[in-house]
């Protein structure tokens, strides 16, 4: 049975898989839930996945969410995976661990509450709540600092690796989110970390073609957004 | 050379590490850093914890942060570790690492908001955001929620297990925190939860003599805590 993945291109997460299997020649059925549009909540959905999230994947029998426990599965499921992905030495590996549990309380953290707050509220119209953006913009600032100075330390991937781990796609896949920003907003965001913007760069080109194909539709909504968000503002950009 | 465990027994995550190396029979060396005293920001522990966090254990040359990613570590270095603490089913494992994952944005992130805003903040003078508290007890109550009806809806330890992980053990440690909350406010987040109940119970259980040992020094600090929080707001408990 063809392995399934329930996702959203506009998901962060959600892409860093689609890409993953991709790289990794690992046959799946995408099937879109468009969290935009709800469909996260639809009783079918919530049968999969009572968390009503994106990514899921069904293999099988088995359901399973969370992307990094879905990346980790697969890099150990199919043996075609290339090893650089999840490494199997125990430090390399603890390595890996280790960035991707920062990330949750961190970067992610950072990253989503800055969207939402930036982007999600102004153009559905609802109220933004400044001392939360303020706040999110902190600890999306600490983050990139953090990754800056000591994840991307000793090498051009994560914890000092030569070649893309699943913390690298995962990582960077939250990053290529901020491109929802208004551009001066992101450029002012982002252009102080040259090492980040060299890791995101060599991260699309080590998952080249893929990267490109699956950021398609984020970097259609992100033409699409700052329009809206010029139109709403009553400027044009 | 002996694994040195840097901690501090009032956090959860700590307290995790300690009572598994003990339970497992791993020889370590317990180096207290007391957070409540700042010690986490001294050069010297920067230097091993950039993140000025607990825990951090250095095992030879390696240095290690972030409690999943040790716990994992720990289990796949020692032989003597019972394979129920993280099992090698590929699907079980998985398992266990979506619960982890989903541990980090919900029940911590509503846990730490709780004690942040009703105990740290007020116990150092410092002014309580109502609406943040509020929040962090709504996110705590929809993570204690999807404890009771997912994650133990199969069996007596999360994700249906008949015998701990380490995830049970994280996640345990991190309701047990919660015991620093005045005793009503305690019992009234925790008391509609009869399976997470019973389920701290049997961790407890499963993991006696040392659960309650390190758990002591939590225990003496609520004690404490409860006592000086009646005597801020001029009451006698």
């Amino acid at each position: 049975m063809t392995l399934k993945v329930y996702c959203d291109r506009m998901s962060q997460p959600s892409r860093a898989i689609l890409i993953f299997c991709k790289m990794n020649g690992i046959d799946f059925e995408e099937i879109t839930i468009e969290i935009l549009k709800g469909q996260q909540h639809t009783p079918e959905y919530k049968a999969i996945n009572p968390m009503c999230q994106v990514p899921t994947i069904v293999d099988g029998d088995f359901t399973l969410f969370e992307s990094h426990a879905i990346l980790i599965y697969l890099s150990c499921k199919y043996p075609g995976v290339a090893s650089h992905w999840y490494p199997s030495d125990l430090i390399e590996r603890a390595k890996v661990h280790s960035v991707l549990d920062w990330h949750h309380a961190n970067l992610r953290r950072g990253s989503v509450g800055v969207i939402v707050n930036n982007v999600i509220f102004p153009l559905n119209g609802l109220p933004s709540n400044a001392q939360a953006a303020e706040e999110a913009e902190k600890t999306l600032e600490k983050a990139l600092t953090v990754l800056e100075t000591y994840w991307l330390k000793d090498g051009p991937f994560l914890v000092g690796r030569s070649q893309p781990s699943i913390a690298d796609l995962n990582l960077v896949s939250e990053v290529m989110e901020l491109q929802l920003l208004p551009a001066e907003h992101l450029d002012r965001i982002l252009s102080p970390y040259k090492k980040v913007l060299k890791w995101v760069e060599d991260t699309k080109n080590a998952t080249a073609p893929y990267f490109e194909e699956y950021h398609g539709v984020l970097f259609k909504a992100r033409d699409d957004m700052r329009e809206l968000l010029a139109k709403k503002s009553g400027k044009n950009e």
